[in-house]
């Protein structure tokens, strides 16, 4: 039944533009948003920096196509990535029309130990400024402002703190999500239904000792 | 310079996918949140409801290809869309691999008032539950997830109203994209500082006279 229709469709009519998937890689190290990039073997933009990504297999999912550049490109496997945005500037790549559908994910810095030879994180908010292969500046623009959304409407702040933290910690990451400062009277009101006390302290040192809090389980 | 590294890109060897854009256009009309679909008149799916959707051309921009499809398949212009998420399931059209490229829009009904022929609304949650063509149910579905959202951390509500509109017309319109009733009194909390009284009251008629508001300007 599928042949008679197929029979007239005509798929050379069409020419038909090239697709690659591009991994936006966030994680927060030094108390900065930074981002995975590798340098760039091959021409086009030999030598610079880019997102890891690679051409959609004919007969594979853009997820696991995006799974796999980052294995092959970056060495790091299972982390969970969400579809971030579709680019299809006809200009973007100077070979022919290519199109990127970009994924994110936030992951915290000890899934990214080891990352592969020639691959390396670099601070989101000031490499965005040097120049990156293809349109690649503006894919870590876009995943940016996703996270900075995000942090304001979801919880995923928490995935960046341990199972304990103290609140001068949760809010330092609220701070790096945001990209603001936060005061921290109207940080603590706005997040308290979402954490609970434990009975531990920190052990202080130079500073006075903090309370240990842990994300309130939903009921 | 460009050209060295041209010869030696052999696009040929990775065989390229197909690339479609689909429009998912909200309005909301008889106290429900619709879709607009047209009727397929041709195979795959002849018959069926389908989204408004075309081939990318090899130099077209997305957004123009999404704009293109609304012009030529529901004769719409000038409706802003903005990207949903990209499909690319191997199996999502029985032809051969094509992506989708999926956008969405959230109306006023006077913007749909004369859609093109084979090209009528319809509510949205019935809908998905019927067979269509493609995954175009699922695309509706996200389509339906992403104005939920929006609904909650934006002010999209507000363009569904006119600029001046009452409280209990305000609610609906939340209610209808939030897909759930509300609470008054927190509906009216949650929103005092987005709003500000007019001097106008509505003139009643069957009602209590209901006082008029507009959204309050960004200082």
């Amino acid at each position: 039944m599928q042949t008679d229709f197929l029979a007239h469709y005509d798929a050379s009519q069409f020419e038909k533009p090239s697709v690659t998937v591009d991994a936006v890689l966030f994680t927060i190290r030094d108390g900065a948003l930074q981002v995975l990039l590798t340098r760039r073997q091959e021409e086009p933009f030999a030598g610079m920096l880019a997102l890891p990504g690679t051409f959609v297999g004919i007969q594979e999912p853009l997820d696991e196509a995006a799974a796999r550049a980052l294995k092959t490109k970056a060495g790091l496997e299972g982390v969970y990535l969400e579809q971030l945005y579709t680019w299809g500037d006809p200009g973007r790549d100077p070979r022919m029309r290519i199109l990127s559908v970009s994924y994110y994910a936030l992951v915290p810095e000890s899934r990214l130990m080891h990352p592969a030879p020639g691959t390396a994180l670099y601070p989101a908010e000031e490499i965005v400024q040097e120049p990156l292969a293809f349109d690649h500046a503006q894919i870590i623009r876009c995943g940016r402002e996703r996270i900075r959304g995000k942090a304001t409407y979801t919880d995923i702040a928490f995935s960046l703190v341990g199972e304990e933290f103290t609140l001068p910690e949760l809010q330092s990451v609220y701070e790096i999500l945001l990209g603001q400062k936060l005061y921290k009277a109207n940080f603590r009101k706005k997040i308290a239904d979402k954490i609970e006390e434990t009975e531990k302290m920190t052990s202080g040192n130079a500073h006075r000792p903090s309370r240990i809090y842990r994300k309130r389980d939903k009921e």
